[in-house]
C-alpha cells in the first residue's frame, strides 16, 4: 500500500483542534475535536468488553443510523464505571458540541480514555468546548492525535491516498493507544477520515473487514478496554461517483493499511515493550484454530517473558500451544524464529539452532512461526513482550 | 481439620527415599522413591494440558488397573516435548525400580519435573536407583519432598489423621510447584500416602472431588504444565474394614484438607510472589459463571500488577470480569477487599474507602469478593500477585 507520512495530514472538508481542558494533570493537551464541514457517513467498533463506558453507550446510539460529522475526544478520564451520572455526561458533552458546531445532536460521537470511576469535570468540558470549536482547522489533526494520547510516548497518524472514479481520495488515521494491556489508561482510540464518496452500508463493511484483520490482531493479553472504540467518517468530497467493485475493493485495502500502520504503532509503543513479535500459526484445522493458537502463544505471560529474555524458550511454546483449544498433535509441531527452525516434529533441533535463534531475538522486531500441519488455515497476531518495565508501569500507576 | 504437622511424617507401611542422581546442576537431592510394602489401590490426577510429557502418558497407562506401589520421581529434566525416546526412558526408569525392588512393572508410576525438550540422563538414572531403593525407610517421606523441589524455596508436605471403623489411618501428602507459572520449571507434582483401607473406585471419586476443590482452584496464570500430576496411594494397613459412608466422608474431607494445605502452601511460594489472595466471586447465575470470573480476575496480569503495587484499582476489576464469559450488569456488582467495600452497585465508593482498602493490601494476605448479584452460586480461587522477580526469574532462565 502507499501510505505516504510525507503527505501533509489533511482530508478535504475535515477540519480538527486541540485543547488543554485540564483533564490531564500535567498541563497537556487533553481535548480534541474532529469535525466535517458536510454531511457525512459513519462507521464504528466498539469494544466487547461487557463494562462499556458512557461514551462507548452513547456513540454507539449515535451511529446506528451510519451518519456523523463530529467526533469530540478526551483523555485523562475514561468516564468508564460511572453509571446514569457518566451517561449524563457524556451526553452533555455531545450537546455542547453540537450547540456550538450547529448540528444535530446524533451527528456528534463521543470517546474518553483515562481513568476508570471517576466523575468527569463538566466545568472543564463546558469551558473547552468553545475554544475547541473556535481552533478547528485543516491544518490541527496531527494535534488531535497528540491530545488523545494517555501512556502512548508518540502520537500515532497514518494515510493513505487512493483513486475512485478517475478522482484522487484521502484517507487519514489517527490513534492512540500504548499496549495491549492497560484498561484504564491505554484505551485503543482509532479515528480515521476520507473524502471518499461511499455508502454506509458499504464503509460498515469494509470497516467491520478492516479492523477483523488489523486491530482484532494485536494483543491484548485478554485485557481489554472498556472504552476501545473506531470511528470512520467519509463525507464524499473527493466527488468520486458510485464506488466499482474494484475501487471499492482498492478501498478497503486502502483502509485496512491505514489500521494496519496504527496497530503496529500501537504494538511497538506497548508498555514497557523491548520487543514486538509477529506470531503466525499455519497448517490449522480451522481459521479459529489458527487464531486461537497464536492468540494463545501471544498472551502467554511465560512465553512473553522469554521474548524479554532473548530465549528461544520452545517448551513454553508447546506448553501454551498445548493448553490452547486446537486440533494438535505434538509430534507434528514445527516451530521457527525468523528464519531458523527450533522444533520439527515436536521435538528440539538442539543448542546450536537454538543459539541462532536467540541471536534473532535480540533484534527489536522477529518473527515466531508454528506450524501444526493439521489443515490449511494460518493466522497471524502481534505481541510484545511482558518486561521489569511493563510490571512498574501497571504497578505504580494511581499511586 | 486437625492436620497436625508436629506429629511425625511417616504412614503404616509406607517408606522413602531421595538422592543425588547428578540431574540437578546444583547437586542436590533430585530423584526420590516412595514405596508401599503390601499392595495398594491408587488414584490419579493428571495435566489437561494436550502436550503431554512422557512420565504422564506412562503413569496414566499404568494406574489404569486402580493399583500402584511405587512412584519414581526426578526433577532438574521434565521428559517432556522428547517424543519417542522420551516415552522409553520413562519406561525405563519403571522398568529399573520394579525389578530392584521386585514388583511388576505397572506398579510402577514415573513423574519427572525439570527442563523440557532434553534427553533424560538414562546413565544417572540407572546409576541412582539401586541406592535409592537401598535407601528407602519410613523416616525419609520429608527428603523425598526435598528431592522434587525445584524453583520452590521451601519443601511441602502436611498429614492428616482419622478413625475409620474405630481405627485410627494416616494421610500424608507432599507436593512441590513453586506457583502458577513456569511450565517448564514448576510443574506441580502431590504424591499422597494413605494407610487406610479403601476400595479403589471410592479412592478415585474421593480424589477427583479433592483436587477439583483445591488444586484446581489455585492459579495457573493460565500456563498449564506438561507434567502436572496427583497420585494417592492406599495400603490398607490400618486394618479399617469397609468404610461406612460417614466414614468416607471424613476420609474425602481429610484428603481434600490435605491438598488444600499443598495448594496453600504453593500459591504462597509463587516465583517473585509478595501477595497472596484469595479471590471469591458470589451471586454468579451459574458455579462455571462464578469459576469463570474468579478465574479471569485471578489471571489478569493488570490486576496482578495492582496487588503487587497495592493499589485498589477496582476499574481494572471491573474490566476483567466485563471480559469474562458471564452473564453480569455493571450496575449491580459489589466488591470487597477483606471487609472494606470499595465498589457499590457499579460505582466507586470514594478515596476514603480506598485508602482502607490500600491498607489492607499492605498484608500479605487479603480477600478479594466480588458479588455479581445475578444468583446464588459462588467459588473462590487463589492468586499471587506479578512482580519484578516473577519477570526476572523468568526471563533470566535458561540464558
Amino acid at each position: 500500500m502507499d501510505t505516504n507520512r510525507n503527505n501533509e495530514n489533511t482530508v478535504k472538508g475535515f477540519k480538527a483542534s486541540a485543547i488543554k481542558a485540564g483533564l490531564k494533570k500535567n498541563n497537556a493537551l487533553d481535548m480534541a475535536l474532529i469535525f466535517s464541514e458536510t454531511e457525512s457517513v459513519a462507521a464504528g467498533v466498539f469494544t466487547s468488553n461487557k463494562v462499556k463506558a458512557a461514551p462507548v453507550l452513547l456513540s454507539r446510539d449515535h451511529i446506528l443510523n451510519g451518519k456523523a460529522r463530529a467526533i469530540v475526544a478526551n483523555a485523562g478520564n475514561a468516564n468508564a464505571c460511572t453509571g446514569r451520572a457518566g451517561l449524563k455526561h457524556a451526553r452533555m458533552t455531545a450537546d455542547l458540541v453540537a450547540n456550538e458546531l450547529g448540528i444535530s445532536l446524533d451527528e456528534v460521537l463521543v470517546a474518553s480514555t483515562g481513568v476508570i470511576g471517576q466523575a468527569l469535570d463538566m466545568d472543564l468540558i463546558s469551558k473547552a468546548v468553545p475554544g475547541l470549536v473556535k481552533g478547528l482547522s485543516a491544518e490541527h489533526i496531527p494535534l488531535a492525535a497528540r491530545a488523545i494520547m494517555t501512556t502512548d510516548s508518540f502520537p500515532k497518524i497514518t494515510r493513505f491516498e487512493g483513486r475512485a472514479g478517475g478522482r484522487p481520495y484521502r484517507v487519514l488515521g489517527i490513534a492512540k493507544g500504548a499496549g495491549m494491556i492497560m484498561p484504564d489508561m491505554a484505551t485503543m482510540l482509532c479515528f480515521i477520515m476520507s473524502d471518499i464518496s461511499i455508502d454506509a452500508k458499504e464503509l460498515k463493511r469494509a470497516v467491520l473487514e478492516s479492523v477483523e484483520a488489523t486491530f482484532n490482531r494485536i494483543t491484548v493479553d485478554g485485557d481489554t478496554s472498556t472504552n476501545d472504540m473506531v470511528f470512520v467518517l467519509a463525507n464524499g468530497m473527493a466527488g468520486n461517483g458510485l464506488l466499482s467493485k474494484e475501487d471499492y475493493s482498492s478501498f478497503q485495502e486502502g483502509l485496512k493499511g491505514v489500521m494496519e500502520e496504527l496497530a503496529r504503532m500501537i504494538v511497538q509503543d506497548g508498555e514497557g515493550a523491548t520487543k514486538v513479535v509477529e506470531i503466525g500459526v499455519r497448517g490449522a484445522n480451522s481459521a479459529s484454530d489458527a487464531l486461537g493458537a497464536a492468540r494463545t502463544v501471544a498472551d502467554s505471560s511465560l512465553v512473553k517473558t522469554a521474548f524479554y529474555g532473548q530465549d528461544p524458550n520452545w517448551g513454553r511454546i508447546m506448553a501454551a500451544l498445548g493448553r490452547s483449544d486446537i486440533v494438535m498433535n505434538e509430534e507434528s509441531v514445527d516451530i521457527w524464529i525468523n528464519d531458523i527452525q527450533i522444533v520439527a516434529a515436536g521435538l528440539g533441533m538442539g543448542v546450536a539452532q537454538e543459539k541462532k535463534a536467540a541471536e534473532k531475538m535480540t533484534n527489536k522486531e522477529f518473527t515466531l512461526t508454528i506450524d501444526l500441519h493439521q489443515g490449511p488455515y494460518e493466522e497471524r497476531v502481534s505481541t510484545c513482550d511482558l518486561t521489569h518495565e511493563y510490571v512498574s508501569i501497571n504497578a505504580d500507576y494511581r499511586t
